[in-house]
């Protein structure tokens, strides 16, 4: 076969997390942003944010690039996910899609103005979603849920300094169970590393600030890992 | 963009390993079968075994009728690697490869008959490969030495039943390192049954056969797995 008979189009998608409550009396849950699709196959189903992967870009650069044009997003963690194949998934065409998965502070998530188009969903109710963006996010939610137990991921989530209540907030919301408190310290103590400061306010006992020991990586990928600064990009 | 505009090809290439002994004398180690290239770019440089992904195939079918074509293999197991996409990868032209990765017992292995163009290597001492090969044998090798932690990977080089010191010795092989027999047994005896029988063959005490408890799931890829029999394979 010649490579140019091929007839497959290679796009990228993101599923992209952030913590937010669900209104002001609720803990925090995972959301993700989706688009509504303006054209079909499709048209007017919401999706991940996604779009072609050009010629002259990697992988990575093409989910970056197309998150930030339909988002606005730029995420703190960006990892690839899965390469999602299967003959029928799209019905205009063959598209392999690469996946990936990221997660953004709320912060940055606050950056990302909705709009008709671009709005937030609670990760594990969402409505059906165009191609097969539904299996994508179960697989992303997954992977997420699974990392956090063995890596010190939960730190894309937060800023650089946190309390031991913040991470064992973020694990909570992510794991969807509340977590002993005695029991969470003991797991994460090893991989902390206390600042020597404490959060300002006031209070008669203020809760000690912490960062994660540096020495550990964020994730461990073995020979893919590549880590810039806080923004980590493999491809 | 248009989808027709892209000017990326999409191929499959997959690491397949098995298990044997360099020589009678040696203990067994991974080796993994490769292709002599005989066209450009990188003629006679020994490759991984792949080709292209056709229009009507999924991508874990486009990656199991390569590696048969090619090398005559069928392996016992089969997953996903990663998508390796860098811009300049390929010197004629973008090529985006997902990358499998494969077990075979040796009783499999055997059945590859080695020719000029086909030839086993041990995996860790490979010569320079065409394209970025010797990188994705490399993670590939980090991907089966993390998952054989955690999964009941072994039991693909396996036959459905064995010895603890089989499985020992798959361990040892896959890790390259010496394990202690006491402390093995500790570890794995929780995923195991034994079957009942011995090892025939006359000795005072013969060794008693276990199979995997088939209650755990052979790898856990979450709502990626799909078993069908022993050959899994995920697309």
């Amino acid at each position: 076969m010649d490579r140019d008979e091929q007839g497959i189009a290679l796009a990228v998608s993101t599923v992209i997390f952030a913590l937010r409550p669900a209104s002001e009396s609720e803990s925090a849950a995972l959301w993700i942003p989706l688009v509504r699709r303006i054209t079909e196959p499709f048209e007017n189903r919401w999706a991940i944010p996604g779009g072609w992967v050009r010629g002259e870009e990697s992988l990575a650069d093409a989910a970056s690039r197309n998150l930030l044009e339909t988002t606005a997003l730029q995420p703190s963690y960006l990892e690839q996910l899965y390469a999602f194949g299967g003959v029928d998934r799209s019905p205009t065409g063959r598209v392999v899609s690469i996946a990936y998965w990221a997660l953004v502070r709320a912060d940055q998530a606050a950056q990302a103005a909705e709009s008709d188009n671009v709005r937030w969903f609670p990760a594990d109710d969402l409505p059906e979603l165009a191609f097969d963006h539904n299996a994508i996010v179960e697989y992303a939610l997954w992977r997420l849920r699974t990392k956090l137990e063995y890596s010190r991921i939960a730190l894309a989530f937060l800023g650089e300094t946190f309390t031991l209540t913040d991470l064992r907030e973020v694990h909570e919301a992510v794991l969807q169970r509340p977590l002993d408190p005695a029991n969470f310290r003991r797991q994460v103590e090893g991989s902390l590393v206390p600042t020597g400061h404490v959060v300002t306010g006031g209070r008669h006992r203020p809760p000690r600030l912490y960062r994660y020991n540096e020495t550990v990586e964020l994730v461990d990928n073995g020979p893919l890992n590549h880590t810039a600064g806080s923004h980590r990009v493999v491809d």
